[in-house]
């Protein structure tokens, strides 16, 4: 895959809204079309229905309420492409999003061209704050699930049997490289500000009030965690040992719904096999290790004798970060896989690779207010049972991801592109 | 839809496997792709599963065996299409094959065209008789799979809030016909001979060996039961009186699993809907009711005061018929839905039109012996927990029914046309 | 335990009706308090439910319509008892039976006694033939769920891993006996009468209406399969080579539900232990196999070469049996367990010892009429999905069970004295 | 119900031993024999088995390595009575406590006296610190046993269509009392000190370290919402209206294991009633509303248009309190239900009454060490996925709650005495 522009932050609105369009249309670029319409988890929706939501997102905010005679491209898409707006009607059931053969992939994208059409037309007299808002909201919403495309697509093709690849890395991720040993850093405890302060610059409502929270000292892993050194734990019988899991992990692991190694791991006659957006290949042991649930994350930390870090932590290690971090291995490095770590003794893979599961759970700032009126279903009614996640990966938008960013998913969940880095109290 | 032509008895082998293969892909020609990977409940597989697993058949059981220096298409497809061939390996999960996006539509004919191709080299000198009626099986299997593919594709597109149209029907159902009032007609009593002699005409294994059955003289219905009335059941509070019920019924009505009408039944407005081929169109009281499950069908018929008959009552009464009822309404009338009775006194549709349920579970007739070999998972290990239908339907191919032929399914199951026909004693 | 009397036929009403309600309370008497509350599975009833339930039903069906004056004992009861019959009423729901520990035991004898005082002032002045109808059906009524308060009993004790003896037997099962060859009757064909003929004796409504039935000529196991039998399946990795196992039992196994051996065997060090009723013994060779599904039955057969009788079959040969055939294995016998077959040639055990599974779904008999009225709910709606089982087990009372008799339970339940008789085409 | 003796401070802990052991029995005490066994839902255990666990607590962890030649009463017990230590061994599964009919309560209450004199013994030369500790765990441990023993008493009780009570209280409700406005109550914000300080007082690893937090402004109900209040909730229709529900809840509702009321709510003939351990009344409004799940805490909060405190903001006001508060309504008041707020306008019913759900999700305190050695799966393990409640109930025994105490369930458990504290931003 050839890599891909980052979306200028200079660009204007309609410039970047035509930006961020075409790249979900880029990221399906290399799908057969039978690969948009799979679901195999209830978790992961079928390319198709990401095309048709994030485009539902304007018909539904901003077309309607704002554009003065606009069309609805088809009355019960509203319900169709509705994931969880309550206010905007009962959704169509999650789990049956790939039971949806009608509308076509042609149809999805007439519909966007429709959509894309009119949003154009109100582009050229758009002036009003909340709507520029709206947009802007909207585009990151795109992004969001440009990432999530990534994620599902990748849960379509490594489910089948098949293993197909989806698409040749633009970035190789090279030669393996020595193992150097885990090291970590010492932070600072004292007094630090969390949260995105209102500068004006964009970011979402669960990532403010800006406010001080007390750090006790500590120590940082300064890089991810790799397959190879997880793989000690595998090979320790780290998932047959209920002394390093959670309750709730364990009653998992007993379940059965739990298996013995990360997501896309296979065994194959006593070779390990990892299922990557290239293909299956033998594992490598410098890559991090991704596709780990917060249990597993956990029990890694504790066999190892460290522990997740808050994401108060987190933050205060990831704002210290020299801003030229931010040429991080994000989507557009085309690796499509997170990258063995330079060598080093500072912190690294902060930000891209890997998100990294944090010990806190996702829970409001305090101060904390929704969004107003319709987005005020956005993120928080989510902050319940979930647990934090920072920093981005391989999968997200250059320009999306901030060290203020908060990701959340529920402890179970593995397919995203989230990995381990390990904090010890000092 | 162009009525189909029928596939001549007379035809040769290699002609008739050609005209039952180019049959499957007939059907699908009113597909659209997105069509043909979808599977909204667990018993309908997607359309391309069945072109790719009945071509699947001819490889395993045919090519592989015997036709000399056969290379298989793809070494995982053998696993991947089994359907449930314990002997040939562990079959792929069923509840998993609507989520393979690969092999593709391409893929999967290009599959058939291999196997075809094979297929028809092996034709050129088939003589063994072994691989004569393999062959022929794998005809009559491919029909089944045709009929399944068509209430398959009913489900993708009836499932689906769009209502999508397969195609417009060749044979009109006509305008609404007077409603007559259900007549019965006395059958007698004493010894009949059931099943299908051994006489080298085809008949799966489940309908031999031919046997006497004592019957009491009884009544039967002369006709299917009518959307009609089965609404005044619907109407009579039928599906919320326990006394019409078999416990087991009842309690899937109880546990919410069974809705308070036929499948494709919808209420809109006051008004009823009927989901059909041709698309969703208001329901019509002089068709037969079809898409009910075995417990609909026992409690229609004791709130009516009747009950169903055996399959040995249906048999006795369809092999009185004249043959000339032959021209029933299978697939190839193109109305793909059944059609309301013609007027008349005497018993009709009992082939063709729409399956009937009998009170018969499906069981070994005596002296029963599964076919030897690599065919003998193909009927007996289902002799358990199923009903016995009769008589084909309206999506059934004519060569392929008989008034032999048992079909079986659970009682819960109504996604077949499965309709009713009532008996009483005399 | 003490032999227990046979309830003399020649009794009066009044006498028999004091003779089974004593039982119901001498079979509870080896219990502690605490085990009459347990329901360990759904398909068990908590002994207290048992002693309740047969009470209300005296209640319900005779005491309400036809004693002037009665007064029931507590208004709630007529709702916690109900076992199923949703003309009285929507029932206690079945899984939490065990969930209630109220009435305690002191009041449920309470009820009996209330119930049996009005009972006995009924008996002074009773005439009218259809409460002495009602009275007798609610004594065989009782006399069933006399062996399911053995069979949950066995299910609560043997559940718990400190494997408590339920008493010790009256009957001794004796030395282990020499085992000899399984060996096979020749049975003749013909028409052959089955059911219940209508001459005044006491039979269900399912017994009936006797009619006749052709026969093939088969072949009948002369005794029942013994552990020993069995224990070569098991050892011949019956339990996981899917060729001799129903579809749907398969699917059970794969699933987990079905363990590798009867239901009260456990494999401990090496040895295989049975519970029975008198605590957990080394597996005896040489007594019945007992507490099989139906689908291990009938895997058994196949493994074995044979099949399981119809019940027809069955039938046909009991009533060939000499009535000194009476003198079975029942529960009166006090071995609470099945015996070694004697030795001999003959049909043995078919009378008694343990159920026997037939390949016959339950149905109903040409002609059948449900009971009217309030005991239409008796038999006839559970006439799907069920087998048929007959001759009764060392858990029936004597004076119960008949060669008509006909029990049925799901294919997957195993918690009753069910094992297998097997049969060959001739 | 008499109220009960507080156990006293500065007794021996052989006294206390004593004392805490009794409490157990006392609290059983109007139980009829048949209350001891059940289990209507998966969290709640029979009375038995916390009275045979808090036992085997001692055995297993003091007499079992500190008393030498003491003599285990069973074998199997460990098994049996092992709640969710791993490192004792696999445990008997919870789901199937309620299937134990053995060992029965005598046998209980004999395992019991066993321990005791051992413990008795061991006491008279009792010296090791380790042990101490150990002992002062398992009485602190007892005593959490003892709050479950009255909730999942009420819970069998409750759950019974007859409704028995359990006891009469001691401590009379009281007539109705006014309804006062809700009010709120501004707090400071701050840097304030969180969690147990090491002062060689008892408290469970969970609380410590002490540690500075930081605060804003806050404002904090000044009582706990009422009945009334709660109902007022209900009326709005606040269970049908998504959007004041986390989408975990709304989810919860929608799949219907969540009714549309507190847990013993229950509505007839038009009136509320609520069933108390004293039997089931007419709904009081100015009682605390209890029984609700963190979801409806949640969803009443967002419809008062205020939030939840956090466990911080809870601590933080509750540390400012008066000792005195001390006098609350805990299980010795023997009321065995929240009362209603004295009048006044200061924060009230901090502690007793009603545990107080928080918006904090239960996670480790910064340096958090779990207990060491066999007691390390006490507390820790259990953190993910549960939310912290504060302040103990009118089932907490005194001498068992601090300020400091941290309590967690999951955010649908709802059969402990859960209540609701509002608070907002300033």
């Amino acid at each position: 895959m050839e890599a891909l522009p980052t979306v200028a932050e200079s660009a204007s609105l309609a410039q970047r809204y035509e930006a961020v369009r075409r790249r979900s249309l880029d990221l399906c670029a290399p799908l057969q079309s039978e690969d948009y319409g799979v679901q195999p988890i209830v978790d992961a929706s079928p390319p198709k229905w990401h095309l048709a939501h994030t485009t539902w997102f304007f018909e539904t905010f901003i077309l309607k309420p704002h554009a003065p005679g606009y069309s609805m491209f088809h009355p019960l898409y509203e319900y169709l492409f509705n994931s969880y707006y309550n206010g905007v009607g009962e959704p169509f059931p999650r789990a049956n999003r790939g039971h949806l053969s009608r509308p076509t992939l042609a149809d999805t994208l007439a519909y966007r061209a429709h959509v894309d059409c009119a949003m154009s037309a109100l582009f050229d007299h758009l002036a009003e704050p909340e709507v520029v808002d709206a947009v802007t909201l909207g585009l990151h919403h795109e992004q969001q699930h440009q990432e999530l495309l990534l994620t599902d697509i990748k849960c379509i093709l490594g489910f089948n049997p098949l293993h197909p690849t989806y698409r040749t890395p633009g970035a190789s991720i090279g030669d393996a490289v020595n193992r150097d040993r885990h090291s970590f850093r010492d932070m600072p405890g004292g007094t630090v500000e969390i949260g995105c302060a209102a500068d004006g610059s964009f970011a979402f409502d669960n990532e403010q009030p800006r406010h001080p929270v007390i750090l006790q000292p500590f120590q940082l892993g300064t890089r991810l965690v790799t397959n190879g050194e997880y793989l000690d734990f595998v090979m320790d019988d780290g998932y047959t040992r209920p002394e390093f899991w959670l309750a709730d992990g364990w009653a998992l692991r007993k379940s059965g719904r739990l298996d013995a190694a990360p997501l896309y791991w296979r065994l194959r006659d006593g070779h390990w096999f990892e299922y990557r957006l290239d293909g299956s290949h033998l594992l490598r042991a410098d890559t991090p290790v991704v596709h780990v649930s917060y249990f597993e994350a956990d029990a890694y930390a504790r066999w190892f004798g460290a522990r997740l870090p808050t994401e108060s932590e987190w933050e205060s290690a990831a704002s210290m970060q020299d801003p030229r971090e931010a040429t991080g291995n994000y989507v557009e490095s085309g690796a499509l896989h997170p990258l063995p770590a330079c060598a080093g003794s500072d912190l690294r893979q902060l930000l891209g690779d890997a998100w990294e599961w944090t010990s806190s759970a996702y829970a409001p700032y305090p101060g904390f207010r929704a969004r107003s009126g319709k987005f005020s279903e956005y993120n928080g009614k989510f902050m319940a049972n979930q647990m934090v996640l920072r920093g981005g990966s391989c999968a997200t938008p250059r320009g999306h991801i901030r060290t203020t960013y908060r990701n959340f998913f529920y402890p179970p969940d593995r397919w995203q592109f989230s990995g381990i880095r390990l904090a010890k109290d000092a």
